[in-house]
């Protein structure tokens, strides 16, 4: 009911990093791309498939050093309902290494609504009187903009299955500020009142290391903010992508953790799936650049714990 | 490159409406689920397969009578990919027969991950050098808190293949107000900023009726704000959710429509998929009921136009 599994695993591993799976076809290795096609044709089911040889090497080379995974639901979407099933197996193949997964899907939709995304992608489907779990993850990003009626579901499977939410607070990308930065009548800025928000929902799934099951997004991008937002929201976990291709360094994530080195996973997507680039190796050698960046990251992040 | 192509359809059929595709199993009559269950089993397979006989009766009952659909992405999600697939299919299906479709999937994301976004939902994926349409849809919901960088791609996409979008700005649910009727300091409401922004954003997408390429979706539960939006925002073009089963009447969005009565098109999901219960007749009757209350609906906002 909180995301107490993820900061355990953390925990264990001193590692607060979450491995960013977004796999784009162009980061595929043409010899998977080959075999691939060359089986199913270039078509959407031959790149799901090249899609799910890609995301379990790299799974393999990670999950005994990197406690998480966020699969990006846009990079499978994009190839139609065969890259949904690559998410799918994506999910199912990190937790059976032991992994927590978070789909980053930013949903966000009316209360009965919310109620079917819950069940997708945290919960369990009715068909005919069998629970069915569509896709399993342990957490799924959020979109808080339609306000506590599109939260309340997520609420209650959090707390009938152990699954946690990270709500939009204050986003990673250079135009986040239009809308989030603007102040309210209160004094407060629309981020701070997403902020806000995260702490009162919150209030219904507590955790054992003082954080709830609703977490937040803040980015890396935006030290300054990151740093005041962990000083306001003392209950909330931080999920902070920027690290990485987006251009946020270790310093820059620093002030997401508390004085006890917790309150934080730090997100890298690019920045490991395509580490042979940076370091010079060959496009098949991806999943042993994969794990060097990952080590590297992790030395760069223990620092803080 | 704008909405003119649904604005058109709905002149023609002198129609405003859309109707929601949000098919849950328990509205698809037994003798369909028995069906699908006897070849498929009690699985994501067979409920999907229920879910795309279900829709097409729904679709060859309305599309000579109604302009649009709008099926909602989470109402698939939650039967796993198998229900992504049943989306893909309705939406061929109902193109095939010439209807515009939504899809609601209220999407957002930072820059890049929307490319992916865009290109799933309304445009092309490159797969070794094949242009492949995913989805397909006419046009897509997002939301717009990540600001401008996360709209771009879209516009993008929409201008190259004529597609629409719709941002969120005055959603139907009773909480839409915590966040959204703030107050900023400038005097204007988040939801003002919102189709403020919209209006700016649908600048690059001009269309002949005088309306953009982006449209907003606004509750006909809020009709106050429905007719402050409608003069404020002259370019932007509404999707309207909350007529019917939320709550909403015909009296309630008649403030969507301009001085010539264009301007809105007005979404029933329940109403329609389930008519057959207000109607009193039998389950196995909702394509039929379907079609009687489209056209009682048809009548009722006639008026309007």
């Amino acid at each position: 009911m909180s995301l107490d599994r993820l900061i355990d695993r953390i925990t264990e591993m001193q590692n607060p990093t979450v491995a960013g799976l977004d796999p784009k076809l162009e980061y595929v290795p043409e010899s998977i791309k080959d075999e691939c096609f060359k089986k199913y044709g270039r078509s959407l089911k031959g790149a799901a498939e090249a899609l799910i040889s890609f995301n379990k090497a790299l799974i393999d080379s990670l999950y005994d050093i990197v406690p998480a995974v966020k699969p990006q639901a846009a990079y499978y979407e994009m190839y139609g309902y065969e890259g949904v099933r690559a998410l799918c197996e994506t999910i199912a193949y990190a937790k059976s290494k032991g992994m927590f997964v978070i789909t980053d899907a930013k949903r966000n939709d009316i209360g009965t609504t919310m109620q079917a995304y819950a069940a997708a992608h945290l919960g369990l489907t009715d068909v005919g009187g069998m629970d069915i779990e569509p896709f399993g993850a342990d957490a799924l990003t959020v979109n808080g903009y339609l306000g506590s009626d599109g939260i309340a579901p997520l609420l209650d499977i959090c707390q009938k299955q152990d699954k946690g939410i990270f709500v939009l607070v204050k986003t990673s990308n250079p135009s986040s500020g239009e809308l989030q930065d603007m102040k309210l009548e209160s004094g407060k800025t629309v981020y701070e009142q997403m902020g806000a928000m995260c702490e009162k929902w919150g209030e219904a799934l507590p955790g054992k290391y003082g954080y709830s099951g609703v977490g937040a997004v803040v980015g890396a991008t935006y030290p300054e903010m990151l740093k005041e937002l962990r000083e306001k929201l003392p209950h909330t976990f931080f999920l902070v992508p920027g690290y990485g291709a987006q251009g946020g360094g270790a310093e820059d994530t620093k002030y997401a953790f508390d004085k006890n080195g917790i309150g934080a996973v730090i997100n890298s997507s690019r920045g490991i799936m395509c580490a042979w680039k940076a370091q010079g190796k060959s496009h098949e050698a991806f999943a042993e650049a994969a794990r060097e960046e990952a080590l590297r990251m992790r030395e760069d992040l223990r620092q803080f714990l």
